[in-house]
């Protein structure tokens, strides 16, 4: 099978890597600058650079760019597209390019299915793309009008190249869920750190500080268009935020310590119910 | 050296085993009930169980229980305790207790010196505890006014147990840096998990849900004394985090990419700054 990855970025990157560590597939890598396509070659994550001719060998398109950008490439090279391939994005949003993707599929009779690796790193862009990186993480496919037979190839390849979970979803289930797993959790860092004494934590802080600070170095060219095309699901959730935060400061606010101990059990009961 | 811990929980079972570990100490434990004293016997923690005498004998004394109890136990058995004497709490809070402690050192001729270590674990209690839980850590020294030895010789005993850093800072300064760099994450935690979207995460998650809802494990009656105690700082804490939270979601309303990344970039700005 020949795999055509577009964008070596750290999720491209890493998807790369682990096809070819993990299949016997044939793997050329595409990407807007030529600099890790070079070290891709050079570190064996790619077998061939792909030229224009390219996407008619494809028999897996996995699109490793940004949402805009991915839709964007695939409008433009829909044409050159083998009707046989399988398209799949990696995106962390769906609603609002899902449905051009898979409308574009179908004008041009290959397949799309949505794909989102829920894995990733502090750092970006190829050099820190690695084999492992999705080793036990968990794999959401949006299938969308896809045929069911493209659906199961992803979902095995998912498996193959080491996720641990391989979940289904509609576009705005998706959507819904990553607002508050993904986006959120990167909303609450930056936020976090934003605070005045954030500057002067180091010798004052432990691993509390560490988990929730972790994710503020952040791609804000990345998340700000992720962000936005997520916006009524993740406003909804940073409002449910504010509420509970009200509540548990109403709680120390009032001093009852009863009272606010109940309130802070809520969360203990929720973790241990989830076996966390 | 004879050191008293009393209160086996994960902290004071923690400081007993590394003091065994990385001192020639010998250690008498204290507890308000058997089965941690036992099972401290059993695996070598300590190397008594204390007595009504035990005190008399203390070189150091480490406080393991909750603030209000340390205050409590100290003000109790201030009369038996010997002279020569370092009392250490190991609370998260010190403003409101330290004051309180150090005058009844005077009174009685011992020394308090404020401590707090930087570790921890999701679980509580003496099955949890582990000499190593310090390794690398940050001590945090509130000297209040201790002779100068006497909190010398506690940040060489932190040292040698295995922290990594040791600063110092007066009580009120403690607490207002706990309460961004500890406390504020607890509160992030438990709200965090609060969302009626948590409970059906799975599947959907990755690193950033785990990291951020980690601590949302939470002791609360621990936990609800150490933030009522802590009231101002905490709520200011709050307060700014929600401020910041809302100059993020205007900026996602807004929906100018341009202004949310700018906003967002400062997060990774400032964790760069801290070479993190």
């Amino acid at each position: 099978m020949n795999v055509v990855v577009a964008g070596l970025g750290i999720i491209g990157g890493s998807m790369a890597k682990a096809i070819k560590k993990y299949t016997d597939c044939y793997i050329y890598g595409m990407n807007r600058s030529p600099l890790p396509l070079q070290k891709a070659m050079e570190c064996g994550a790619i077998d061939e650079i792909g030229s224009n001719d390219t996407l008619q060998k494809a028999d897996i398109l996995v699109l490793g760019m940004y949402p805009d950008a991915a839709v964007r490439f695939v409008s433009e090279n829909a044409d050159k597209i083998n009707r046989n391939c399988i398209v799949i994005d990696t995106s962390g949003i769906k609603s609002q390019i899902c449905p051009r993707l898979s409308q574009i599929a179908k004008q041009h009779g290959f397949a799309f299915v949505g794909f989102h690796p829920m894995a990733g790193k502090a750092q970006n862009g190829f050099d820190v793309s690695d084999a492992d990186l999705f080793q036990g993480a968990n794999a959401i496919i949006v299938p969308c009008d896809a045929p069911h037979n493209a659906v199961e190839k992803i979902a095995s390849l998912a498996k193959k190249i080491g996720f641990g979970t391989v979940v289904y979803a509609s576009p705005e289930e998706h959507d819904k869920m990553i607002a508050f797993t993904s986006q959120l959790p990167h909303v609450i860092a930056c936020a976090y750190v934003f605070s005045p004494a954030c500057v002067k934590h180091k010798g004052f802080s432990g691993g509390s500080y560490r988990d929730v600070s972790r994710v503020a170095n952040i791609n804000a060219e990345l998340w700000s268009e992720l962000f936005i095309e997520n916006q009524q699901p993740l406003i909804s959730e940073i409002d449910t935020l504010i509420a509970d935060l009200n509540e548990i400061k109403e709680g120390i606010r009032n001093g009852n310590r009863e009272e606010l101990a109940a309130i802070l059990h809520r969360g203990k009961l929720i973790k241990e119910a989830l076996g966390e």
